[in-house]
């Protein structure tokens, strides 16, 4: 999408010399800056120290970061060993898996000597897939969108999301916030309640900056603000990302979503979940029991980054000095409190019959 | 409680001159500052800005107010202009509602030149009397505490709590608190996980400063973790405080408490509610239709304070520039989803008849 007028990516490659950008996340929404990410080990540090974060980009980034360390060393040896360094990076998006599965398959059984080649258009392949998976997932939440404003002719849609599911989290266009860009572009009156995302803000921080620079009307509210407005009409629909989601439908998302899915059941406000298919988990159907949640560090919680009035970008202490604090990553929210999966084929039910009527070809699994 | 070896109440009055001291809850965890109000103004600013906050601590911060007024001018007119603008401090609290009227009609019939000694031994009175009913709803909920802990013998009792429901934010004990500090002084092994409360953060800044001061051992969480925190069976119990009690039980609490309650309806936690009789409004019965809900700066939300590295306290940015935010900043939690009211007199269910059952004097009303 846009920044300043000028479409970006949030991942693209270099050429000369072979190396890959990022738009550093972590300096969001305060600074926009590209970052280079030269080799392996930068790519994955890219991923662990969230300069780049969301399921999807999370997957690119490992995939391109593959490359890189072929790039270096073609052999075996240092593509096993680069997979086993990506692959712990972040434990719990199931796109990272995936598409470090998707790299091995394409390089394994090629020459050594094509083996970068091969890696540089795989990856290059999973970006544009995913644009294009996500611009799919954008059409199909649009009508749902389109459903409930004509329920109310000429007033504002509000729809409330939680974390970035945005393009920032993608490599273009997001999941959740597809169908909400599409909809703002044709003109749909919508505006869209941000949850701030605590600990990291990825609401307040990244889905307001994107919605902002591409001129879609939005609010910022604490994580505790969305089950007051859905108790007083204020919320037409929630429509999240997820990092992982299970054959059954249960859904891995940022730590809170749950809460949300309880609320919009509560008020009978419907809660949709986005995701391309590299997010299906098709070896777990209980969420809950089997989705492993990333403990980040209690830092994150006792601390936060901002800009201060002098231009500086300052950590402050928010908490008592001596107090301990657990955090956390995601949460499982279960199938039965998601009204539909909204997928690059199709809006589906959550749940194994609904994700097999789109992916028929996982019913043997 | 105490605070490094000292007992403090949160208010306390001055005899020479008279005036009424605080402890400054703007400034902690950072600073321990005690605050001296000397006049009306004062009084009604330190309840505005939150030097003082928590329904119980507005309600005598009120009081006292009202004696300082008395204090430079015993007219009626003086009395009505005094009780006017401590009365529009805040819009939530029922209590500071309750405390200007029994401070208007202590002094209305006085001669004027007793009319600040009434005031003042009635303002004494007031803080004496949600001591001993801060008292009175800890060892009621302490039985709560023991049942569990009989369930799970050798086993750490978890209690989540919500804000800030402490000694801080009555005169001392706290509400929902009260019963936690009981638990651990008899040797029963409490943890308690602190919801930090964005935005204005009472729960990790607060909560988890006088739990630490007391020794009580806690772990600071963002909000949108206890859903994930039930699901997992690591809360035994949920207990907060309430600004606002409706006749049939509904419960206005800070912004997020709804959410809590979901979440332990879902898993089959208690959520209990801490209160003196001083919270109840017998005027209303719909919380959600009748309760006035005070939206605050949208600042609180897009700013945070804190400590940095130089020791200085710095506030910050952090989220999007050039978003806009809402911060409403209390919702209502309906009678179904709360387990049981904790009050000076007892427990009850949250129904017109359990608080009738507590309260038959007002059977009436």
């Amino acid at each position: 999408m846009k920044v300043d007028g000028t479409h970006y990516r949030s991942i693209w490659p270099d050429e000369d010399p072979r190396s890959v950008s990022i738009i550093d996340q972590t300096e969001l929404p305060h600074h926009f800056v590209i970052a280079r990410l030269k080799g392996l080990e930068e790519a994955a540090r890219a991923i662990e120290t969230m300069q780049v974060r969301g399921a999807p980009l999370i997957g690119a980034t490992a995939a391109y970061g593959v490359c890189l360390a072929l790039r270096d060393d073609p052999s075996d040896a240092a593509l096993e060993a680069a997979i086993a360094r990506l692959a712990r990076t972040r434990p719990t998006a199931i796109n990272l898996r995936w598409a470090l599965d998707e790299m091995a398959a394409a390089v394994r059984n090629r020459p050594r000597d094509e083996r970068f080649a091969t890696a540089w258009a795989r990856a290059a392949a999973i970006c544009d897939a995913d644009v294009a998976a996500n611009r799919a997932i954008g059409e199909n939440g649009l009508s749902l969108i389109e459903a409930l404003a004509a329920k109310k002719p000429g007033e504002t849609v509000n729809i409330l999301t939680h974390c970035n599911a945005g393009w920032l989290a993608t490599v273009d266009w997001g999941t959740a916030l597809s169908s909400i860009y599409m909809a703002h572009d044709k003109g749909l009156p919508v505006h869209v309640w941000a949850d701030e995302t605590r600990p990291r803000n990825q609401g307040a921080a990244l889905t307001a900056w994107e919605l902002g620079s591409h001129g879609v009307p939005h609010s910022i509210i604490t994580d505790n603000a969305g089950g007051h407005l859905m108790q007083h009409g204020r919320v037409d629909m929630v429509i999240v990302g997820t990092d992982r989601t299970t054959s059954a439908g249960d859904v891995a998302n940022k730590i809170g979503t749950y809460l949300k899915a309880l609320a919009a059941k509560d008020n009978g406000v419907p809660f949709y979940v986005a995701l391309p298919h590299s997010t299906i988990d098709w070896n777990m159907s209980d969420g809950l029991a089997e989705i492993p949640i990333e403990e980040r560090s209690p830092h994150e919680v006792t601390h936060m980054k901002g800009l201060a009035a002098n231009g500086e970008i300052v950590e402050v202490e928010v908490s008592a000095p001596r107090s301990a604090a657990a955090n956390p990553a995601f949460d499982v929210t279960p199938a039965r409190l998601v009204t539909g999966l909204v997928t690059e084929r199709g809006v589906c039910t959550a749940s194994r019959k609904g994700l097999l009527s789109l992916y028929p070809e996982h019913g043997d699994e």
